[in-house]
C-alpha cells in the first residue's frame, strides 16, 4: 500500500519553524506502527485518518495483567519567558532512549485550542523533537477537547433547567459553582449575566465561561481509570448548594449518564508518532494550577503496559507539576515515577539569577551560579520524595562551557547526574546521553517513593505540609473564607483528598518577581474549592485566570491556508 | 481481516426501539465499501473509525469531469407531530433503488447534538432504513459541527478582543450581530450580558448564544463549493456596523484566516452507510428557518461524480424546504433535480384535516379527504417549479386501504405517480416500488427546473414572489424595520441575493394551527437580516427559536451506559 512506503528524509536544518520540520518529516501509518513496535492489532484502534488513532477500552482492559514497564517522569525547573523545553525534552528522551535499544514510549497531554490563536502558539515538541501529525495535534485532534466542552455545556444546561421547571431539589441560585466552559480565550465571557429576556429564557443570575483546560472534567477525564470510574467521578461533581447549604452533585440532577456518554470515546488515549517514527499518547490536558496538569491516567497505564519504558511530564516546574504528579496523579492511581529528570536550561537559569530576556545572548557563568539556586532547590525537593533526578541540560546553541560548568558542579555536589541534551537540534541522536543516564537509573531499581503527607492528614496541615517542604514558606495564611470553606469540606467528608495547589507557576512563592530559590515567605490562601469528581480540594493562592484573554494582536490574524490549502501561521 | 467478515443478521422486528436495530445490523468497514461501491481508493479517505470517513478535498476535486448522476430531491407535506418520515424515506428510497439495481447513494443533514439531549431525539432514520453507526452519527459524528462552533467562537472572541484594544475599526458595540453558539439546548444563555466585571474583562454589552445549526457558518459550510469559496465567504460574513453603520466583516478584522483553518476538515463529506450497506454521505445540517435547510453541496456534488442516482432531501414541507432546495442551494450551485418525491402519510393528512394525535389509530378516510388539500397544495406548488413529484406514502400499520385510496385519488387528478412505501417495516424491499416509480421518472428525461424568482428581482418582490406562489397569501407585511433593512441591503449591494424565509414550518401562513391548505392570508414580515457570507437575506415571519430550551424532563437524564459501556436512553 502506498502509504506504507518510507523514505529516509532530509529535514529542514535547525531553527526552522516547527512546522516546516513537521511537514518535511514522513509519517509512518499508525495501524503498522502500533502493529510492529507495540504489539496492538488493528483491531483494537479506532484510526482517526491514516496517522493517529485512539486505543480502544476494551483492548487496554485486555491488558490489565501484562508485565509493566517503568515510568520516567519528566518535570523542570521554575518556568521562565526563556523557556524550559519539557515537552520538547520528553519527546526528544524517547526517541533517544529508542535508539540504545529500548522499547520506549511517550505520554503528553493535549494542547488546548484556545491559546493556539493566542499567542502561546501549538504543544507538541520543537525543533527534531516533536509529535505529528503537528497541524491536528494542535487543532481539533481527535475530538477529546470538544467532547469535554459538550459534557461540561450539558450539566450547565441541565443545572439552569432545573432551576426554571420549578428547582425539585431547592438549588441556591446564587450559590451554583458549576461555570460554562468553551475552548477559547474569551475575555468578554469571565463575567456575565444568563437566563435575561423574561420568564420565558430562565433564570437571571450571575456566572461566566472558563476555557475548557480549566473544566473538572477535564481533571476527571485525566484520572479516571475507566469508564464506570468516569461517570462515578462524574456524579459526584459538586455543582451548587441547596438554600440548606446541603451540595448538589451531578448524580443528583441525573446529568451523569449523558454526560458520560458523550465523554465516552474520549476517555481513548491518542496514538501519534514522533517525527523519529516512535510511539507517543497524547491524551488530557488538565491546567497545572487549578488542576493537577497531567495527561491521563488510562494513556500512562496503558503505555506500562504496552512498553518496557514510559517517559511522561508534569506541567509547570517540578514544585507544583512533580508534587501534583506524585501526590495526586501517583496516589489516586498507584503509579510511581522509577526515574525523574529535571529539564534545566542554561537560559532559564540567568534568568533565575536576575538576567533579563533581551541579555541572554551574552555569557554569564555569574548568573548563572546565582541562579542555579533555583535548580538545587528543585532536585532536593524532588530528593524529599525519594528520588533524585537526572538533569537534563536543553542545551541551546549560545550557551557557553563555563556557564554548563556550573550546572555540572552543582548538579555533582547533590548526587544527580548531569547529561547535555541537544534533542532540538539532533533529534533521538543528541539526546542518547540522556537516555544512557535514564537506563541507568533504571537498571539500578525502583527507589522508594514516598508521597509528601498522608491522607489523613487534616486539609489545612497538606497545604502547611506543601508550603514547608516544597515552597519553603514560613507560614501560610489561611483567608478566613478559605479556613471556613475546608472546615465544612472536611465535615462533608472530604477531608481525605490531597490539595492541588493553584498559585502562580514563577516563583516558589506567590510572588511571580521573586526568583531563584526564595524562602522564609508567607503563602496566602485565598480560597479553597472543591473538585469532588476530580478528587481533590483546590487551594487558591493568589489570582488564578481560568479564561485568558487575547493579545492585542492574537496569533489567529496571521493563520490562514495558502493556496495549496495547507495551513500557514500556525507556530 | 476480521472486520471484513459480514454475516447475514435476523434484525429485531419493526417497531422495536431505532437504536436496537441499528446495532443489532452488521456494518461493512468503510473503506471496503467506499472501494467496491464507489470506486473511491482508500487514499481518498480519511477513516474514523472502521465505519465512517471523510472523503478527501483532492479527491474531490480530482472528479470535477467526471460524467454526473441524476439528483432525486425527497421533500414532503407540511410536518405534523404524528411524524413524516422524511429522511426515513430518503435511506429507505435509496436503498430501493439499489435493490433494484441502480448504482444509489443518498446525502443527509447531520443530526445536531443538543435536540438528543431534549427531546427530538436523534435523526439517522427509523426502523429498517437507518444510517449506522446511529450513535456516532447523533453525538460527536466526525467532529464537524464542533469545528464550526469552535470557528464561531473564535470570530466573537476576536470581535470583543478588537473592542477591548482600542476598536480600531470604530465597531459601535450596540450593533455587533454576531452572537455566540453552542450546540446544546441551553435558554439561559438566549439573553446574556458579556464583559462584566471590569476594565480588564471587555466591554459590557448585550448579546446571546444561539445553537450551534443556527450559525451562518453552518450554512456556509452547506453552500461552500472549495476550501477557497469558504474562506471567501468567512470573509463575507457582516459581523457588526461602525458608528456611521457601514457594515465590518470578518475579514475586516482579519479572523477569516483561522476560521477557514478550522473548518478545513469540516468541509470534507462524511462517509456512512445504511442497514443494507448502501453508501451515504452525512453532511452539514443548517437549520431550515433561518438558513436553508440541505446537507452540504460538497457532498450533493461529490455524490454525483460518484453515483447514477443520488437521492437528497430538504428541511420541513415542500414550501419550505424545496423551495429553499430550489432557490437558495440549487441557484448558488447550479444543481437541479431530476425528481422530486414528495413524502406523505396518511395520519399527517389526518392531522392536517383536523385529527387530534390522539384519535389517528381510527379510519377516517373523511378526515383525509379534508387533509389532502394540504397535499394537492405541496404538488401544484412543485409543479409550478416544472416538475411532478413522485408520491410516497409512507406507510403506517394502521392505514386503512379507503384512506389510501383517498390519496391515490388526488395523485391521480394531478397527474403525479403514487406510491405507498414500506421500508420502516420492510427495509429496502418495501420501497422498491417507489424506486420503480422514481427510476421511470429518470428515464423520461431531465425536467425544465424554473427558478421562482430571478436574481435581479427587487428584494420586495422575491418575498412577495414566495408568499403569492407558494405561501398563497393575499398580501405580505413588511414592518418598517423589515422595510428600511432591505432598501439598506440594497444600496449596500446585496439585492441580488436569493430570500430565505424563516417563518413556522407547520402551515402554509405564519399561523401554526392554521392547517390544510389557507389561501388569502397575510405573510408579516417582521425583521431581515443579512446573511452576507452564506448569501441569502433571511426574511423573519414571527418568533423564529435559534435556541431551544429543554422540556422539564429532558432526554439525557435517561440516557447513560449500561455494565458494558454501551449506550442506553438514546432515541
Amino acid at each position: 500500500m502506498a502509504l506504507d512506503i518510507m523514505i529516509e528524509e532530509e529535514l529542514p536544518p535547525p531553527g526552522s519553524p516547527d512546522i516546516d520540520i513537521a511537514r518535511a518529516a514522513s509519517m509512518r501509518p499508525i495501524v503498522a506502527l502500533a502493529d510492529d513496535r507495540l504489539g496492538v492489532p488493528a483491531e483494537a484502534l479506532i484510526p482517526f485518518g491514516h496517522y493517529k488513532a485512539k486505543l480502544s477500552l476494551d483492548y487496554i482492559a485486555s491488558k490489565a495483567e501484562a508485565p509493566k514497564g517503568k515510568l520516567v517522569l519528566v518535570t523542570a525547573v521554575t518556568p521562565t519567558p526563556a523557556g524550559e523545553g519539557k515537552t520538547t525534552t520528553s519527546v526528544g528522551l524517547n526517541d533517544g532512549l529508542n535508539r540504545i535499544g529500548l522499547n520506549s514510549m511517550v505520554c503528553l497531554r493535549e494542547p488546548s485550542l484556545g491559546p493556539c490563536f493566542g499567542m502561546k502558539g501549538g504543544a507538541a515538541g520543537g525543533g527534531r523533537a516533536q509529535v505529528i501529525p503537528m497541524e491536528d495535534i494542535n487543532l481539533h485532534f481527535n475530538g477529546d477537547f470538544h467532547a469535554i466542552t459538550s459534557a461540561h455545556s450539558l450539566l450547565a444546561a441541565i443545572i439552569d433547567n432545573h432551576l426554571q421547571w420549578g428547582n425539585e431539589q431547592d438549588i441556591d441560585p446564587r450559590r451554583i459553582v458549576w461555570r460554562r466552559v468553551v475552548d477559547m480565550n474569551d475575555r468578554a465571557l469571565r463575567n456575565i449575566n444568563v437566563g435575561l429576556g423574561g420568564v420565558a429564557h430562565g433564570i437571571p443570575r450571575e456566572t461566566g465561561f472558563d476555557i475548557t483546560v480549566a473544566s473538572e472534567i477535564m481533571a476527571i477525564l485525566c484520572l479516571a481509570t475507566d469508564l464506570a470510574d468516569l461517570q462515578r467521578r462524574l456524579g459526584d461533581i459538586i455543582v451548587a448548594r441547596r438554600h440548606d447549604k446541603s451540595p448538589v452533585t451531578a448524580r443528583d440532577i441525573e446529568a451523569d449518564g449523558a454526560m458520560a456518554v458523550l465523554l465516552k470515546d474520549a476517555l481513548q488515549p491518542n496514538l501519534v508518532q514522533s517525527i523519529e517514527h516512535n510511539p507517543a499518547f497524547i491524551h488530557g490536558g488538565p491546567f497545572a494550577n487549578i488542576a493537577h496538569g497531567c495527561n491521563s491516567v488510562m494513556a500512562t497505564k496503558a503505555a506500562l503496559s504496552l512498553c518496557d519504558v514510559v517517559v511522561t511530564e508534569a506541567g509547570f516546574g517540578a514544585d507544583l507539576g512533580a508534587e501534583k504528579f506524585l501526590d495526586i496523579k501517583c496516589r489516586q492511581s498507584g503509579l510511581r515515577p522509577d526515574a525523574v529528570v529535571l529539564v534545566a536550561t542554561v537560559r532559564a537559569l540567568k534568568m533565575q539569577g536576575g538576567v533579563a530576556k533581551k541579555d541572554l545572548g551574552d555569557s554569564s557563568p555569574e548568573a548563572v551560579e546565582r541562579g542555579v539556586a533555583n535548580l538545587r532547590r528543585h532536585i532536593e525537593n524532588l530528593q524529599k520524595f525519594g528520588v533524585t533526578p537526572i538533569v537534563a541540560l536543553n542545551h541551546f546553541v549560545l550557551d557557553s562551557d563555563e556557564e554548563i560548568a556550573v550546572v555540572q558542579q552543582v548538579c555533582d555536589e547533590l548526587g544527580a547526574r548531569c547529561t547535555v541534551a541537544k534533542h532540538w537540534a539532533e533529534g533521538g541522536v543528541g539526546a542518547e546521553e540522556l537516555a544512557q543516564a535514564v537506563k541507568d537509573q533504571l537498571d539500578q531499581g525502583t527507589p522508594e517513593i514516598n508521597l509528601l503527607y498522608p491522607d489523613d492528614a487534616p486539609l489545612k496541615t497538606k497545604v502547611e505540609t506543601v508550603a514547608r517542604e516544597i515552597y519553603r514558606a514560613a507560614h501560610v495564611d489561611f483567608s478566613s473564607a478559605a479556613s471556613r470553606s475546608l472546615d465544612e469540606f472536611s465535615k462533608l467528608g472530604y477531608g481525605h483528598l490531597p490539595v492541588c495547589i493553584a498559585k502562580t507557576q514563577y516563583s516558589f512563592s506567590t510572588n511571580p518577581k521573586s526568583t531563584g530559590a526564595p524562602e522564609g515567605h508567607t503563602l496566602e490562601v485565598r480560597e479553597a474549592r472543591l473538585s469532588a469528581g476530580a478528587g481533590f480540594v483546590v487551594i487558591v493562592c493568589g489570582d488564578i485566570m481560568t479564561m485568558p484573554g487575547l493579545p492585542k494582536r492574537p496569533a489567529a490574524l496571521d493563520i490562514g491556508l495558502d493556496g495549496n490549502g495547507d495551513i500557514v501561521g500556525l507556530a
